[in-house]
């Protein structure tokens, strides 16, 4: 049997990487986020800071050059696709869900959750901005989608890309956790 | 405690009515389903099969006349919340994820999958048509699509409007019935 992996998409706040990493300390398989970027660094020469930046959220000047855009894009898909040879493992974001979807096994989750919960939830965790906590979560979902769209050619967060979509906000984050992993 | 709601919207031949059902059955409270068109038959005057096409799907002729269909409407959605002060139920289409939002206690579910799964289980169910079973899912979900968007002006399988929303093709009905049932 091929290597299950269970990619996790989700929306800026919504507490998708803190069950992507809680799913995969239950199921005892590796998850892969803050790793993956640094894997992509050292792939691509660019620095971890440049990656988690570029390489999720379509930037303001972003659709002018294409050139460094294209060639992050190839060294995350090509990093992804080897982590998905190694073993079962979890992966956050960087739309490995399209990349690895000819993938047998695969399990594509998305996580969302209201405004007001994930407004909450960055100003615990990230702290106070001088932007307030909605226009965040607005610009962040909005680059996101973009970045999304331009690659896969589909739309984010359409419940039929997914094999399962949950709401962190009215499940509660455990929840969600504990039914991702019974699919595994 | 307020009655606890389960609504359920589906795609087209993903098998979300029979999943209604068996949640139902497995929490031993009513499915309202063809037990809701005869209710509104009752209380509108329309016949159970003009309420079945004309209550969930937008029509060729649709926009064009305003009356029939508003009326409909409301007393679909009159029913709809009569129903859900009576006791815990599942309710299947219609709008009634968007009717009862502000409900407390709803767990609002979105049941897709794939065109080829619907496809054969359509054919399955319903038999062959002079249509192949790919053109009647797409006009299917495309009236569907502008029902909802009409009504709710929100955009019917995004992510974000349910709670859940689970893939019938990939994980199969009864693990949706499963994972539905434990979330109540």
């Amino acid at each position: 049997m091929k290597n299950r992996i269970i990619t996790i998409s989700r929306e800026f706040g919504s507490g998708g990487r803190t069950i992507g990493k809680e799913v995969a300390n239950k199921l005892g398989i590796p998850c892969y986020d803050q790793e993956l970027i640094e894997k992509v660094a050292a792939k691509s020469g660019f620095s971890p800071e440049y990656i988690a930046e570029h390489g999720e959220y379509a930037m303001g000047s972003w659709l002018g050059s294409s050139i460094g855009r294209d060639y992050l894009w190839g060294a995350q898909k090509k990093t992804i696709c080897e982590l998905s040879e190694q073993g079962p493992c979890v992966i956050v974001g960087r739309c490995a869900d399209y990349i690895l979807r000819e993938k047998a096994n695969l399990l594509r989750v998305f996580i969302h959750a209201d405004l007001q919960t994930r407004a909450e939830r960055i100003v615990r965790i990230y702290g106070e901005r001088e932007d307030a906590p909605e226009k965040r979560l607005k610009e962040k979902d909005k680059r996101r989608a973009a970045y999304y769209r331009y690659y896969t050619d589909m739309q984010w967060g359409r419940a039929t890309n997914y094999d399962i979509a949950l709401d962190s906000g009215t499940l509660g984050i455990e929840k969600c956790v504990d039914i991702i992993a019974s699919l595994y």
